[in-house]
């Protein structure tokens, strides 16, 4: 399955056999995929999961140790989703998650309003700059990291309109300063958020990752907001909760 | 001081000479005060701050060890607004406490809109429920524990109006379950919401209190989540941050 020099295969998960193709010189997995599919909320009545911009394909690799729902990978780029595909094939998980290939804004395209139990995603964490300079460098890497294909706005309204309109769960993985804007959006689309949990590098570091979850059509209030994740310990390895995740 | 055989005078701090009296059948000093007292941003330029629903006045009791500023609180309840005034006399604090008791929505009675520094306030944390039963005992303790006399709109709609246009800071202590609208109507009146807090009652257990300020008028954006705070340690008791609080 490798088809470039700069790609490698790598196992994802210690005990669990999954691997992952990936590139040196695109933008990788990195713990925040891992975190947002623990995080979501998987129940038995959860049966169809959407990832938007799922990139290599990391967070329906690793929803798969959790949930036998079907998950269909929306991806932009066609690097990406081409790795993405890859990646599904030599896991043989062909049967249980499909890459789509498009711009995530044309989801009825391949998917019905209301159809999906969950839709879950690792956005592109950078706001749109005024400085121009910054987007001077507009290759695949800045198209992942800045919101430029898609803004928090079109990804929110593009979840809530795929999410079935009760006990529909949207779960995102996003940087603390957007916070207000999240919570903002959400609930301009109808999304409650019900279940909030940051995450530091470390004890006494601010924290560097939200993970925050809403339903759709929610009540209003009752948000729970969990003990924070720790990324790393005291000597800067990961801590014990994270093994465990990679441990699958 | 003392009036009443309910009444008791403690140390508030324990370094810094500050007293207290509280009564045994109202609703008294808790560490809620104290962390919003703490959190409050004081730059040189803060020189005028309003408490609203200040109750027996530890809010200012306890800023007036960190700034010289003038300091006016605001309380419906006469007999806490009562004991607020003793508080104040009792430190002789005269010169920089005021308090005014009338409920907080006639601030304009006493105040110029946009004329203030800092508001902050730990309001009464439940929503009005429509359970009547629970409203049955409608004294004095549930009309501070209530939303009764003001709602979340109402008061920070009260803070926008009395504070500046140009860096005015807002600082509340609320619960967890409430942070959502707490944002939402902040930004109704375009307080934006910069520092974030979240206190644990220990390590591993969610979230029970939050400390959250906004500016009015701030930029967009830039949200800080802050490492959290433990009250207590593994043991029960209070952790060393708390601790170093009271101390003063």
């Amino acid at each position: 399955m490798i088809k470039n020099e700069k790609e490698v295969i790598i196992d994802l998960l210690q005990k669990e056999g999954l691997k992952i193709i990936q590139r040196t010189d695109y933008f990788n997995f990195s713990l925040d995929s891992l975190l947002v599919a623990e995080f979501l909320t998987l129940t038995k009545n959860i049966k169809k999961i959407v990832d938007l911009g799922t990139g290599n394909g990391s967070i329906p690799l690793f929803l798969s140790k959790r949930t036998k729902a079907k998950i269909i990978g929306l991806e932009i780029q066609e690097v990406s989703a081409d790795l993405a595909k890859r990646n599904i094939e030599i896991n043989n998980l062909e049967n249980q998650i499909e890459i789509i290939n498009d711009d995530m804004k044309n989801w009825k395209k391949y998917l019905a309003p209301g159809s999906q139990d969950a839709v879950i995603t690792n956005p592109p964490f950078f706001k749109v700059t005024e400085n121009k300079e910054l987007l001077n460098d507009l290759n695949q890497l800045s198209l992942a990291r800045h919101e430029i294909a898609i803004n928090l706005d079109d990804l929110i309204k593009s979840a809530a309109n795929l999410l079935k309109d009760k006990n529909g769960y949207f779960a995102m993985v996003h940087r603390p300063d957007r916070l207000i804007d999240i919570i903002e959006t959400m609930r301009k689309y109808s999304i409650e958020p019900k279940r909030l949990r940051f995450c530091h590098s470390k004890e006494g570091k601010n924290a560097k990752m939200i993970l925050i979850e809403g339903i759709k059509n929610g009540s209003s209030g009752g948000l729970i907001v969990y003990p924070p994740l720790y990324a790393h310990n005291e000597k800067g390895e990961y801590s014990k909760e994270v093994l465990e995740m990679f441990k699958g």
